[in-house]
């Protein structure tokens, strides 16, 4: 794929993992006074924390989640239960804190960043960062979604939050979006990519009717026959059937991947924006750490898609980034037993036994 | 089933869940400015919650995890890749705040709570609560593990327990265990009471070997072919090839709904223990929440005898109560939510929409 500017620079910047302080990590975890693997999958996710950010030691002390809230044209087409003016209302409660996502990373212990990528309320929104590219995209039965400048503006602003989130020190991303209609542009896209049929990767969002999901498909359906996007080019993708929000997330794992901070991802959008930046760049892969399976009925294709295993399976589709709040105490549980744990042949533990070498008399 | 003097007290205590509180929170869930049903799974806890206490305000602040540490005889078998000397050494380290569960319960914001029902030790452990029914239980190839009183006097240990932490302000419990050798008695007990094979419910605990395997069910296997617990009893069933650990978290889970207070289960050996608690009282079922599905075999088969479906599918298998400490952030999240998440028709919100029936109109 052609890309220029920052979005090449970024590409350059995304490296193999540090396979030496993921050897580190893996020996340290080991080493610990529990079962071998007994933290289970979060043990993997631990040395790949190690490997991202080149240092066994883990320090996940600062963490934001990043909610790209844009609307989408294709509203219009009565594909959601609620009219796009949801978009901006849910994003001024956003922004003063006050909607589920902000109450969750209180308690998680994250910092909220809400971005007006491509919000179509007529004045810039308080409290948001201002990134907007559009205000919304087209409606994608009229026209193509977004040009494909728009597509790499929207993907170069993802970029240039997660630099500046790396420039004040936060450890950790998570992906989230606030955006009516996102469902049916990521149903869309994950449909051009993976070939599934529109019926099979098409959902009720945040609670479509029996009547209005039938619609929604058939609007997927026309979408891909209208514009036939490359399965294979993300500009192309975003440009035709994609969201400001979608790309936006695209760019922050790009974007979190260059500057060697893992990126945590929410639900189904959140999982067809990092399918898309797995296209521009492959190895962004290994930076993404999975939180939920979303109800969508395609979220388990792109965590598939993504080698990712979901850590928590509660059926969520709240949206705003909340699947991947609802994950991070687990990262925060685990890193603290990284960190401080005993090991074996310390405080009158036994020496360093490796479980599964431990040797066992027969009675 | 006979039981007399605390327990019998107990079972009078354990009441149907309050259906008007539960009414009250599925209102509430459903006005807030969310997709209904968008905290998943954890709406139908959050209601639970509510019809436990008896108590439309959620209000979970107070949360201890109690880890019941006891030896287990059969240990003399080989079925552990770990002596039995593991369960006080551990236990040492529990009481002193360093192991696993004591991080991430300090993560968490939960009080870590560590009894001796039944250690092997010479001396009482200091720091733990002393609980001690017997130094460990006996060999079941060669005897039962413990006497019928014996077996009472552990439950009532557990209940004893959960009405001291009720006593105490706690409003929300979580189940954990440390007794190398626990993962055998649960299998035996497991086993017992679902006809399953031991093949099929018998699997590593903490990492032994493929012999060490064979050898762990084949003493499952003679211990129901010498004892023949009978399935419905669980004192008989505890007496036989049970354990003093898991009698007390079969207590626990009593005690906390005789005193209206939900218990959140960790993993393989919990969901025996609440197993067995069910057989004492059916109605204790409605007061227990899920954490994780552990890594053993037949921890699937625990949760859907109780119809628990669990949160976390990280396959854990540290033990200590970790897979519960690790779900009490997302019930923390959502009873914020819950708690303080605005409603639809507030701060500038459309009036209060059910999504669902929400109009919607053909393009």
């Amino acid at each position: 794929m052609k890309t220029e500017g920052v979005i090449a620079e970024v590409i350059k910047k995304i490296t193999p993992l540090d396979s030496a302080a993921m050897a580190i990590a893996r020996e340290r975890l080991d080493g610990i006074l529990k079962p071998l693997d007994g933290l289970g999958d979060l043990e993997g996710h631990l040395v790949r924390v190690a490997g991202i950010t080149g240092n066994a030691r883990i320090d996940l002390s600062g963490k934001a989640v990043v909610v790209f809230c844009a609307d989408h044209g294709v509203v219009a087409r009565g594909v959601s239960q609620t009219g796009r003016e949801v978009t901006s209302l849910v994003a001024e409660n956003l922004a003063a804190g006050r909607t589920s996502v902000c109450l969750m990373a209180r308690v998680a212990g994250a910092q909220v960043v809400a971005v007006d990528i491509g919000i179509s309320s007529p004045r810039p929104i308080p409290g948001l960062w201002n990134h907007r590219i559009a205000p919304g995209t087209r409606d994608f039965l009229e026209a193509p979604a977004m040009s494909r400048e728009e597509a790499e503006q929207a993907l170069e602003a993802g970029i240039i939050v997660a630099r500046k989130l790396a420039g004040q020190g936060f450890r950790m991303l998570a992906t989230g979006e606030m955006g009516i209609g996102n469902t049916t542009s990521a149903a869309a896209l994950i449909a051009a990519m993976t070939g599934l049929p529109a019926s099979e990767v098409t959902g009720r969002g945040a609670g479509l009717s029996d009547e209005g999901l039938i619609r929604k498909i058939a609007v997927v359906e026309e979408a891909l026959r209208i514009h036939r996007p490359d399965p294979e080019d993300a500009i192309d993708l975003l440009s035709k059937v994609g969201g400001f929000d979608i790309a936006g997330i695209a760019g922050l794992c790009l974007g979190g991947a260059a500057t060697r901070i893992p990126v945590v991802l929410d639900g189904f959008v959140s999982g067809v924006a990092a399918m898309l930046a797995a296209r521009i760049c492959p190895g962004v892969r290994r930076y993404l750490l999975p939180s939920h399976q979303a109800a969508e009925p395609a979220a388990g294709v792109a965590l598939r898609d993504l080698e990712l295993e979901p850590l928590l399976t509660l059926r969520m589709k709240l949206g705003e980034g909340t699947g991947a709040v609802a994950a991070l105490p687990l990262y925060d549980m685990a890193s603290c037993v990284y960190s401080e744990a005993i090991f074996f042949g310390e405080r009158g533990m036994p020496p360093y036994v490796r479980y599964e070498t431990a040797v066992e008399e027969p009675v």
